[in-house]
């Protein structure tokens, strides 16, 4: 008799972004005349750059005909989209990545779920808290966190590294040394980041204490300040000891398209044994190529139209990031977040939960944003919305916010 | 210390197709002049027919626009695509799925790979032997498989079951009982099946031994016999013992595009856990949907134009699969499948193993082909050719092969 995989059972809830879909659907439902605007899930809202429009066309009339049709991709990525990578992200910032250590992969979160597989099952986790839920829900279902508790909302097996406004959100070195740091800045869901100098701080702590540091920066692009790092690789040592992962769907609104990489260097070693040889043999295994067609579109990225036209993408969204967090702090609420990221990050009033004032939100501005406690404990009593709306949308909900 | 995924050591030499692709360009490098043939990879050759194309260009459009832009999918899949799919592939040919069973994804070998994660640690597998080797390896990954035995080529908690020539490629019910049985019809690599009436015998073992039939049924749409089913949801109690994996590479040419499905029916259960619910589970935490531009060109697989159009391309593979069966029976060699498969699986002759033969072929007569022992100990002696080529290069491999 077949059994289940029983850690699948532990996990509490559904995941998250799930979750405030139903709720908002249920509402939509019973409510059918009222306009929700939307400034929960992190998913974009303007259209694909002209250039990365034209990449497409070009690309799939490459697929009608057979001189120049595409099947199976390489096992890591076309080597003219690894080649684009290497030089737009890390060559131009004097961070020395080759393009063999680039896996090409449909996305980050993908990368950030599946980046677990290739370590040990005893290994302990730290995770900045609150974060981006697929980082502890995938250990979850790997059996590396240990039993829950209800009540704390925490696994016994997870290092939390408390990010909230009395350490400027900014995680410590934690007590208990970890195996694996799972680092996201800029800050999916805070929106705040830390220096290149303290980021050189947990590289020098991952290699003294033999860590590994997973590196989301799946935000980069969005990144204003001079003294933050575009890249982990900026930092000395950081060959040895971290694992870059990138996304398409927020520098090139590819949430729909699907397309993001995985950065593995060849110094990064465990004994004898390179971690990229492992990530390789999962990539061959497990994975089969993300669509040449959208390959074809992640090279426009780093054309020269392609990088004028999504400067100025991403500037419509900062430019949202601005009207909410000036609009919120007129209002009198307590914000953070918005300058290298497209996150706002506010404290409830009145010490309501982070799903009271879900709700609130919903019902009396009819607006979705996401409950911060969804992130992780130290999460609670705080929210998160993102300039990710459309411009207009984003100055009518401050509106409905501020009059309430 | 970070400590890895010692199961990943444990597996011998690197993914099959890999190692060819590493051996083939090798041969090229050193003799550049040579135009060789590759009937080894199950990679299409067709270009994408031009109802696909026009769906393509239509959604790249509709990506242009704010109006009609696409962010992230439903985590199922868009409800346009999975009505598509169960029309077309199931309540056409009476069986039972509802739309909400269906899980659209970027590929059947990434399905494949991966739902042995929802599974517990200690379920014994068996396997089809030869057969794709992503079941066995990705569970080898996974650790369920024992401990490898060099000299025989097989995992001690592997249960394999031959199909050779003497039992006429069908495997037979396993002496000791699995939990997990991971059944390929019409086969790769052997392009035979078996009739509905024995696929309703492996679903009745199935049912009353509380096994689990994880079928992949990739090349579907190659069946030519009328007493062969097209989905195992076609035989009676299938809804509680199978899960079904489905592609688009080989029906519609999107290997290198990228689309698959599985199907996890509600009834499927172990206790009172629903496998669709873990399924669910897996692809909301850890995917983020297939490309709205590729689902809409899955959708136009199953238009009245685009069904037409495959249809053709199917035969044209499957005349492909005529020229290489007769054409090596021909030459005297012993061959099986091409009928309900584009795969044409031969005995290499004169007792060579099916790498002596492969460096053969490539050697003299210019053809990548697959070695069988790459499938599996049984598929030693045997040998992969695929109709997948172009006329002209099939034709053009048979008389190189009769040649030598």
């Amino acid at each position: 008799m077949f059994k289940i995989n029983e850690n699948y059972l532990k996990l509490p809830g559904s995941y998250l972004f799930s979750t405030i879909a139903k709720k908002v659907n249920a509402y939509q439902e019973a409510n059918p005349e009222k306009d929700l605007i939307r400034l929960g899930i992190g998913d974009v809202t303007q259209p694909l750059a002209p250039s990365i429009i034209e990449a497409l066309h070009g690309a799939v009339d490459e697929m009608a005909a057979a001189e120049t049709f595409h099947g199976y991709a390489p096992d890591l990525g076309y080597e003219f989209l690894r080649n684009a990578i290497v030089d737009g992200d890390y060559r131009s910032r004097g961070a020395q990545i080759e393009a063999d250590e680039i896996f090409v992969s449909d996305g980050a979160k993908c990368d950030s779920g599946n980046i677990q597989e290739i370590f040990a099952q005893d290994n302990k986790i730290a995770v900045c808290d609150p974060v981006y839920p697929v980082y502890v829900d995938t250990n979850v279902m790997a059996g590396r966190t240990g039993t829950y508790d209800p009540k704390s909302e925490t696994w016994s097996d997870v290092i939390y590294m408390p990010c909230t406004a009395e350490n400027n959100f900014a995680p410590e070195f934690p007590k208990e040394v970890p195996d694996i740091i799972y680092l996201c800045f800029p800050n999916n869901p805070t929106g705040s980041t830390i220096t290149k100098d303290q980021l050189q701080g947990w590289v020098d702590y991952a290699n003294k204490n033999g860590a590994v540091i997973i590196y989301d920066a799946a935000y980069e692009a969005y990144i204003s300040e001079d003294d933050v790092a575009h890249t982990i690789y900026e930092c000395e040592g950081a060959r040895t000891c971290a694992i870059e992962l990138k996304s398409f769907s927020k520098n090139a609104g590819f949430t729909g398209v699907r397309l993001g990489y995985a950065v593995v260097p060849k110094d990064l070693t465990c004994g004898d044994v390179k971690l990229h040889d492992l990530w390789a043999r999962r990539h061959g295994t497990k994975y089969n190529g993300a669509p040449y067609i959208v390959q074809k579109a992640g090279a426009a990225v780093y054309s020269e139209a392609g990088k004028a036209q999504l400067k100025e993408q991403v500037g419509y969204y900062m430019n949202n990031a601005r009207v909410i967090y000036e609009g919120l702090k007129d209002a009198g609420y307590t914000v953070s977040g918005g300058v290298n990221a497209p996150y706002i990050w506010l404290k409830t009033p009145d010490g309501m939960s982070s799903w009271d004032f879900f709700d609130h939100l919903l019902e009396h501005a009819n607006v979705v944003g996401t409950p911060g406690s969804g992130f992780g404990p130290s999460g609670e009593g705080y929210f998160r919305l993102t300039a990710f709306g459309n411009y207009e949308n984003t100055v009518k909900a401050i509106e409905r916010i501020k009059n309430i």
